[in-house]
């Protein structure tokens, strides 16, 4: 894959106000997805009520991979095949502008349409399994005391392949109007980051 | 409203897997919202496609207000009143067991069902608009150039009533196996957090 490779735009992903913040570069959002630790995806569930559940996620190519435990409703519902959306959002910052009118965040978020499919196998489900520990914590899964069968089994591993996804970006500092510009006031970016802390062993 | 008022528990907001995780206490639902920056927002959009998208909130008493250009997609479709599920998710750190099946996250996300109403009246969408200001930066509304009533009405602001949410929280150490207690390899938490660093003027 280059980075001259573009997802199409639809009618979903197309950026119907502000189409400047978009990208469909597979390189950008693959660098969202890549930094992001948490996913929010969205299905529909039953009675028609739209769900929107955090899950951890990793990305391996051209597919999101998804897993959690066989009896849990969001890996139930999403093995269904049935349309989910996937959303990734990195927050970098407040922008403070003269007025509130310009006020904004700084962000880059990605958003995937698309279905998921069951990874069966256990060989494929374990490598799946060790995309998702080796992204957080390189070098870590070889470490760790070996997966069992029976946790393979009761593991559901999903595959949702990068067909359709926006990535969407705000950066740099707010755009006040021109006379607004000598209001006493500050007007600048407050850069928020998510850090580590030291570890706390157990 | 005093800390012993919970939510009702629903189909939408019971929690199949893990109970002792969630919390449908009113106090337990507002600490984790006044906490979160983003919120992710999900509806059904057109051809029954579900989509989640993040934006800025702020909780005010029992409402949780949402706002944005009268011409964007998301304010139009929840203007609707149509179904939505609002997520928000805390992410405290990396949980590292001994086992990749016991590693976890520790987090704590609300997740409010509901349907959104339209503020009207220039007064109401002022405050709202007040109160989304003041929850980032405190005192910073009266310092601001004051909005004008073109930028009140080039704004939609809504009200998503809490009337069905859930809190649910990982938290501490991982819970390994007995069995793997004594695996040569590390186990603990990686705290995370989101800091904000020095403000940079524009």
């Amino acid at each position: 894959m280059t980075h001259s490779e573009t997802f199409p735009v639809t009618e979903n992903t197309r950026l119907r106000r502000l189409p400047r913040r978009g990208s469909y570069d597979h390189a950008a959002v693959h660098a969202i997805l890549d930094e992001a630790l948490v996913a929010h995806v969205g299905f529909i569930g039953s009675a028609g009520q739209p769900v929107v559940l955090p899950t951890a996620f990793a990305r391996r190519g051209d597919v999101v991979i998804l897993h959690g435990s066989v009896v849990g409703r969001l890996m139930k519902t999403l093995a269904e095949g049935v349309p989910l959306c996937l959303t990734v959002t990195l927050l970098d910052g407040l922008v403070l502008a003269k007025s509130a009118f310009h006020h904004s965040m700084n962000y880059r978020s990605v958003t995937v349409f698309g279905h998921a499919r069951l990874v069966t196998g256990a060989n494929e489900k374990e490598a799946a399994l060790r995309a998702l520990t080796e992204r957080l914590t390189p070098g870590r899964w070889d470490a760790l005391r070996p997966v069992t069968a029976k946790e393979v089994a009761a593991t559901t591993v999903l595959e949702l392949p990068l067909l359709e996804a926006v990535a969407k970006t705000r950066s740099g500092p707010p755009v006040d109007d021109a006379e607004d510009l000598d209001w006493p006031v500050f007007a600048g970016v407050v850069p928020l980051s998510m850090v580590a802390g030291d570890a706390i062993p157990a």
